[in-house]
């Protein structure tokens, strides 16, 4: 069990986890900070925390688990500031978008003795704007919450029962855990969440160029222009950060895609085609 | 004015179109005919055509308005099969995706003395598996309906009739009409409807290739892997004819799309993703 829980980051997602916590009975006090004044008050006002703390680090040491929902260069600062400040009593966790490079510093500033415990979590779940504003309760219901380490955030009794209740109540929020090793969460997430969203940007970029400047000329594409430039709008903010901390495998997943775009438009015309549309069918079948 | 149509090809764009018409209170006689029987009794079931014609040919001699909505090499056919048993007072009319090949078809074989008018159409409306079932009384409602050749199809006073009567029902059941050139109609389609497809395919092929064969991997993209592949469950035969009709413009915009992708991987570490970024944002922008 744990009773206080702050919330380092209160955008879409730390928000969203505050809303979420609350609408599945969660009745602990629930602090949170935003390095952005305004974010904050917005998840105060929405109910997603019950105060608004001045001090980020004197929050997280006096509750028993801290939520950081920031960027990933943002989240590894917090986790160097944090680990000499919290005691093996503290879990932190986080929602960020690559693990490798958080779960090696996870290995080197917590996870120890003496250290605090630190359990790297990704929820697959977003929208293509960010904001507190945007938090939803429902954010988290039907998605799934990668988790990377968890043998590692075990290390102590208390550590292990803090690490089994947050799993419990990413669980009751609606999400679907699996546990995966980091680096094959980022070979995974370069395929099934990084691939679409470059492509998207890519898409996107491309057909401002072309047609930004008839806006008529955008209705024509309907409802499938639409859904595959949606992620367009992600900000650049959070997606550097993926970009720079999963740079191999994001590299390899988009020359992979070149690859098919290019033997698709050598065969535009040959039955090699058919075989494209039979495969990319065989993805989409029930 | 005009009482009799007849929908050739009743798969879910032509069923679409029947049904539309009856709800937006067409209370004239619609005849409908499929290659596929199961497809026009389904049609008749959901109570898109009043009658199921056994001879095409002899149901658009008997109907003042014709709608051909079949793929685009079956189009073709039938215009050729239809030029010669209709009158310069039947109005032919289309839904194919492109537009170059049906329009050169209409000049040489309609659109002249003694010969039957045609318009060529496009609504850019469609869902990504098709059949006669799926159609949808409300699937016109907010798509741009595009035409090309309408002067040239205007040649008598009675087809000029059929003509403003046809646009006027496209309006009715929803949609909004806008004019093209078929040469600049196929370019722009290229950008807004085929690319986004052909990527689509590629994407869902080599996603089937690196997670297919693990189910719950898939689920770890939610909802924007779901909906940057929904179009891969699209129907080959379709598409092949759209490859083959407009090889040329597809081949540009696929070819510019690997250089953009290209252009993306090779900065992913560079103050360029910005750019990249920024560009996709303002396509996006309200």
């Amino acid at each position: 069990m744990f009773n206080r829980i702050t919330i380092l980051g209160t955008g879409l997602l730390g928000t969203s986890v505050g809303l979420a916590l609350r609408a599945a009975g969660f009745t602990g006090h629930i602090a949170g900070w935003s390095r952005t004044k305004e974010q904050v008050h917005v998840a105060l006002h929405m109910g997603a925390i019950d105060a608004v703390a001045d001090d980020p680090i004197a929050a997280a040491r006096e509750s028993e688990v801290v939520v950081l929902s920031m960027p990933i260069f943002a989240t590894l600062d917090f986790m160097a500031q944090l680990s000499g400040r919290l005691t093996p009593d503290h879990l932190v966790t986080d929602v960020g978008s690559t693990k490798r490079l958080i779960s090696e510093s996870a290995a080197q500033l917590y996870n120890k003795p003496n250290c605090p415990a630190f359990l790297p979590g990704h929820p697959m779940a977003g929208k293509e704007r960010g904001g507190a504003a945007l938090a939803d309760a429902n954010l988290y219901r039907g998605a799934v919450w990668l988790f990377t380490d968890d043998a590692y955030a075990r290390r102590t009794p208390r550590a292990a029962e803090l690490v089994q209740v947050w799993r419990g109540w990413v669980a009751a929020i609606g999400s679907r855990v699996i546990d995966l090793d980091p680096v094959r969460h980022d070979e995974l997430v370069a395929w099934v969440s990084h691939l679409p969203q470059f492509v998207a940007t890519a898409m996107s970029a491309l057909l401002e160029e072309e047609v930004g400047n008839a806006p008529e000329l955008k209705d024509v594409g309907g409802r499938a222009l639409r859904e595959m430039t949606r992620l367009g709008a992600s900000p650049y903010t959070m997606w550097r950060d993926i970009a720079h901390t999963n740079t191999e495998a994001v590299e390899r997943v988009l020359q992979a895609m070149e690859q098919r775009l290019t033997y698709l438009r050598e065969n535009l015309r040959t039955p090699a085609l058919r075989g494209e549309f039979d495969q990319a069918n065989r993805f989409r079948r029930e």
